[in-house]
Formats: structure tokens, sequence, C-alpha cells
């Protein structure tokens, strides 16, 4: 099933999970851990139907595709022509042309390209940054990637809210500086807010990211998970990020 | 200056700070970790006018008068008799009558028992159960310290609102559970939360507090800091904690 699909500059990267790999370029883009945080934290239970806004190279699909096999399906959703080539050229490579659809298109339209409330699960680790007056160049693929130039917080959530059924779960990673925000963006669009887990560097560090689940048309009552520490000490990662990454 | 000014079943506690007691009485309502974390989480500076709303025995305004001698003056709002009671005598046990007041009054009114904007702090360790079938005994002391019959959320933080000047700060601990509806009711009074720490009683479990420090008038942008861990294994305290009680 594998082949050498590579274009320039292009690389091959392990995900450590049933041998799948990922094609990235190290040039334009490359996955961070939030998206295998994310990938970590989203769960997708047996026949579910889910949808990754703003997919990248396709990492959060391919990760869950290989942790939850009795998914029924994944929309890998993605704006950028070279990151669909590339996420469409990885799921190819892993043999997941089955199990995984990547598709062109926009997330401010996504509620119009598939069936209002279709979707048991939508995931995004969308832009997270809101100031972008001073890029120099914002049509580079990683300031679309990490600046809300072509899509913002308001965009990810409204979407999400029309592609999930009642019951359904939006699970997002995205900068604890925010938090206020987003949890009010969510329960207006009648997501709420029911687990988030705190990411901290290191155990006495304020957090710097934020995992996120939320459940449409749920009533009020949010779980703070314990807190998810990266490194031990310098260099060392904690025994979780290290499950993480090698699972 | 101290004596010995114990009614019926009351004792002293100890609050190892400058050598200052408080007056319980362990039949009625006692203070807890929470008030404790409270007390050194919240901070008063130099000059500065601080309210504490629904003080109970006093125990916030005591330990922060011990932490922070150079702020201005402390008040201490409470309804219900007894609690005033206890909380006048251990000030006056204390020596801090020309520190600390303690008012008779209604959290519910408490934007007009003083003047608009005339504080620069405000505390609050609120009921935090918003459930409130199924007791059996709503006027009991201790019922009214931990459930929402007397006063609401959305009473202490419209009221402390008021009381704030632009820039003031709110600090408050409640459950985690509420939090989205913490954040959506701060902001609607105008204050922004600006930290939170999560408090955890062990590092791999579920967060059961959470302090919050709101500023009337402020930007958006939330700091997470790291968590706060109650206990290194069962029964024995972390570091952090041992110093709050010992400080």
């Amino acid at each position: 099933m594998k082949m050498n699909n590579l274009k320039e500059n292009e690389r091959y990267d392990e995900l450590n999970r049933k041998g799948y790999r990922i094609i990235q370029n190290p040039d334009t883009f490359c996955f961070g851990m939030d998206a295998v945080l994310l990938g970590g934290f989203a769960v997708a239970k047996e026949n579910e139907n889910v949808i990754d806004l703003g997919t990248g190279t396709g990492v959060i699909p391919i990760l869950m595709a290989a942790r939850y096999e009795k998914a029924s399906h994944f929309t890998a959703l993605e704006i950028q022509d070279i990151s669909v080539d590339m996420a469409t050229r990885s799921v190819e490579c892993n043999g997941l042309c089955d199990k995984i659809d990547v598709v062109k298109g926009d997330i401010k339209e996504a509620g119009n390209l598939f069936p209002k409330g279709s979707f048991d699960v939508v995931t995004s680790n969308p832009p997270y940054m809101n100031e972008n007056h001073g890029l120099t160049n914002p049509s580079d693929i990683k300031a679309i990637a990490r600046h809300e130039i072509l899509c913002t917080l308001e965009d990810v959530v409204r979407e999400a809210g029309k592609l999930l059924k009642v019951g359904g779960r939006f699970y997002m990673v995205h900068r604890p500086t925010r938090t206020v925000e987003i949890f009010e963006c969510l329960t207006r669009h009648h997501m709420e807010p029911k687990r988030v887990r705190y990411v901290h560097p290191y155990k006495d560090k304020e957090a710097n990211m934020v995992l996120i689940e939320a459940i449409k048309g749920a009533r009020p009552m949010l779980k703070v998970l314990p807190p998810l520490i990266i490194y031990e000490s310098a260099g060392k990662y904690t025994d979780e990020v290290v499950r993480l990454y090698e699972e």
C-alpha cells in the first residue's frame, strides 16, 4: 500500500501508530504538539461520523483513525491547496482512502458543504492568534495556520455548531488566554463546555494550551481534568506525553 | 490585647499568622481550606480598601490583614447574626479593630450599603451550591454558607461589580463545575477574568475548586496559573499547601 509519493522538500514522518506516516514539508508547516494532544483528547466511538475543520496535513483524522478503528468515517476539510494535496497523499499512503475523505473547502462555509447535524464529532485545531497586524506575509501557509486570516474562532465554532447533531461533541485545542471568549462563543452556539484540560509546559508554569470538549445541547456542568504537564525537566517529557507519542 | 471572649461550644483556632486566632464553633461552621486558599490568592496592596462579601467568621479579612499590613482597611460583610458576633470578637481579640470593620448586612444590598466604586478589592467565598432541593434545614448556618439560599452567584458578582472601582480586583473561590457560568456572569458585570488557578486534590484528579481574579473594566486575556495540588500522597500536603498554612 505504501509508495513514495513525495514532492520536492517533503518528507515522511512516522506517527508511531499502526505504522502510519504523514507527509510534511518542513519549509511550510509541520504539525505541532497541539495536534498530537488534540488527537489524544478527542474521542470517536463506534460508528461515529467525524469531521476535522482546517485539517492541514490531515494529522488529526489520521491519528484518530489509528486510535478509533470502529469510528465510521472521517472528513478532513482544508482550504489550502498545498495542504489538501499533502493530506490526500498521506491518506493514500496509509491505505485509509475508505476511512478518510480529504475535502477542499472553506470552514466559513462548512455548514453549507455538508448536511446540518450530520456529524457526531467535530474536531479543530484552528488558528490561535487574533492579532494579525505586522504579519509580513499573510498568504504564507504557516501564517494562515496560526493567525485568524481566513477564519476566526467565531467561524469555526459557528460552523461546528451547524454540523453537529444534538448530543454531538466538539473537540478543540486553543490558547488558555482566550478561554473566556471561547466559552462565551460555544454557549452562544448551543455547545456547552463539558470537559477541559489545561496543558502546562512544566507543573509550575502557566498553561499554554487548553483542550476543550463541548456537547451540543448539553446542560452546564464543567469538569476540569487533571493538568497535562509536558516536561518533567528540561528536555525530558513526562510519562503521559511519551505515551501519547508512542502509543 | 487577648482575652477569653468565647461563648458556649466555641473555641479559638490558631491561624499561624502573627499569632492571630479565630473564634469558631465546630457545631455550626468552621472555615475550610477554600478560605485559606482564597486568603493566599487574593492580594491587597498598599493603601487599598478591601471588602469581603459573606465573611462568615471573618477568616479571609483576618488572614489578609496579617499578610498585607500596608492595606488601608478591610470591611467584613455578613448577614447571619451569630457569625457577625463571632467575627466581631475575633477582630477584637486580635487587636484589629482599627483595621477591620465587621458589618451586618445583606450581600444583595451591598451596593447600597457602601458608596459605589469605593473599593479597590472585593473578596468572596460564596455559597457554591445552586441545587437547594432536599435541604432538611435551610435556615441552618452551614446550609446558608454552602447553598445559594440567601444569595446567588449572580447577587455576589453584581454587587462586587458595583462596589469596585474601575481597575479594581475581585477575588473569588468557587466550584470548577460552574466556571462557564461564572465567566459569563463576571463579563456581563464588566469584570474580566484575568487569572485563574484550579485546585486539584491530587495531581491526577479533577479540580474541585477554582480561584479567580477578575478586574473591572480590563481587556480580555486570561492567565491560567500552575495547578494548585493539595495532597502529595494520602494525608500528606504538598509543600505549597504546608506553606499556606504555616506562613
